[in-house]
């Protein structure tokens, strides 16, 4: 199954046994005070820099998230999708929980954008799915639901099929839809990334569609969390997931060096080329 | 299905669902020019020194490999395993080509060694097999026979059924048999790990056997070892390989953070406990 993304200048495909698609996730003000500000001001070309940054580091697809704590996202997120319109050229994320920032910004999106995204809950499915198929986007569905995130793979499971049920009734084919079966801290509780693994597994095996995941919720509050989240990506890509939303500049490589691993990367061309150039200094 | 191994001072399990097993593989002169005069000079304290650093980096037991190009290794085999049997109390992993300097050292090793290695070469299991039972050691059985290394993973299942089935007929139990499925280098053939991956899954799902393998020979040629290294035991742990042959130094902490995310190290101890003293400099 192959899901299709366009950016104005590139073209991406996320499917089995194809490279690993990277989604850079820096775009988010949380936790990033000096982004926050530059948004707050307006500084677009800080926020455009960023955007290359993440392209020269490998990103194939930029997440663009600009819920800053307090204030409604829907004016700036409109703004900043029509000038990273006009400067990028990968396809873009776009990443809201407010339902009239997405209905306002998505039709600004030149190509063919993912959202960021649906749940299990009602609430969710009845307001964004029709969001996404109005626009003809693609969409994330996390499996989550009125009672949070299940404990188990199997529960995360018919949350994913709920969603693609949902999704194909009003015309979104399956194709379009990217499960993100979550990870949580394993900090926190020691069986948090076997989940996970297993709802990987379970989701690519049962339904054929492609999976999503974040590379960094796992390792929170632990020591050396880069040679966690190395670890965590290499088992999950193992498992079946094939798109990743990670800081690029951390995890390019070894994201490239599972792909070489698994065969998909015939001349190691794609993960030299990586390390030779690991920020793309060459090409920024 | 548990392999038992037992040195001096501590009894060391390879099972599945525990935390994998680390043998420090740097007691061999390949390539290492200072133990390799060492080893000519009978700088036992170099060698004993060598030991102990691995076992602070996390090792669980120790290869010992004497091979110097030209010579025998029989005496220095039997010294080496006699001084270090009196030191280091972790399971000792004896490790020669040469059936009589095996023979030789194997009845000095102190415990329950393991041996490294019998082929499903026809001369290799009946010298290597015999000499294991009667000391009542584990062996380590690499498939690969007359023929060479297969290149697929289900003529490495057979050499690995054949090995089993000689190990038995002769009384070695199958808990006494750790089978490497053996990796060669991605950069030579691209479905290098790939084979060997599967390999593993389908040893471990078909035999039930714990599954050794090293660790650094799938990088040789490309850049950046370390990450396609971490990449590669993250994955083959996760098919079910639980005992890697490693520089403890460069890869415990991987090692660690995957038995962390598989649910095998519940208050994250072991993991912080190595990112907190990573060579084990206050215990050495």
């Amino acid at each position: 199954m192959e899901t299709m993304l366009k950016g104005t200048g590139h073209q991406v495909t996320i499917a089995p046994e194809s490279p690993v698609v990277v989604i850079g996730e820096k775009i988010n003000p949380t936790g990033q005070k000096r982004l926050a500000q530059a948004l707050r001001d307006r500084d677009m070309g800080y926020v455009l820099a960023l955007a290359d940054r993440q392209v020269s580091a490998g990103a194939d697809v930029l997440d663009v998230n600009v819920c800053l704590p307090g204030s409604d996202d829907t004016v700036l997120l409109s703004e900043l999708i029509t000038i990273l319109g006009s400067h990028a050229t990968v396809p873009l994320c776009i990443d809201t929980p407010n339902v009239r920032a997405l209905a306002g910004a998505l039709p600004l999106v030149r190509g063919k954008p993912l959202v960021n995204s649906v749940t299990g809950e009602e609430n969710s499915l009845k307001s964004v799915l029709s969001i996404v198929r109005d626009r003809g986007a693609a969409v994330i569905g996390l499996t989550m639901d009125e009672r949070g995130v299940p404990g188990d793979a199997e529960t995360r499971l018919a949350i994913a099929e709920k969603i693609l049920e949902r999704a194909a009734k009003i015309g979104i084919p399956a194709e379009d839809v990217v499960i993100d079966p979550l990870v949580m801290t394993v900090g926190a509780d020691p069986r948090a990334a076997l989940v996970t693994l297993r709802a990987v597994s379970l989701i690519r095996t049962s339904l054929g569609v492609n999976i999503n995941l974040g590379a960094s919720n796992v390792s929170f509050g632990l020591p050396d969390r880069q040679t966690i989240n190395q670890a965590f990506l290499s088992l999950a890509i193992g498992e079946g997931a094939n798109c990743v939303i990670t800081d690029p500049a951390k995890l390019t490589l070894t994201i490239r060096a599972v792909d070489l691993l698994l065969g998909r990367d015939e001349y190691a061309s794609r993960y030299i080329a990586r390390f030779r150039d690991p920020h793309g200094a060459a090409t920024s």
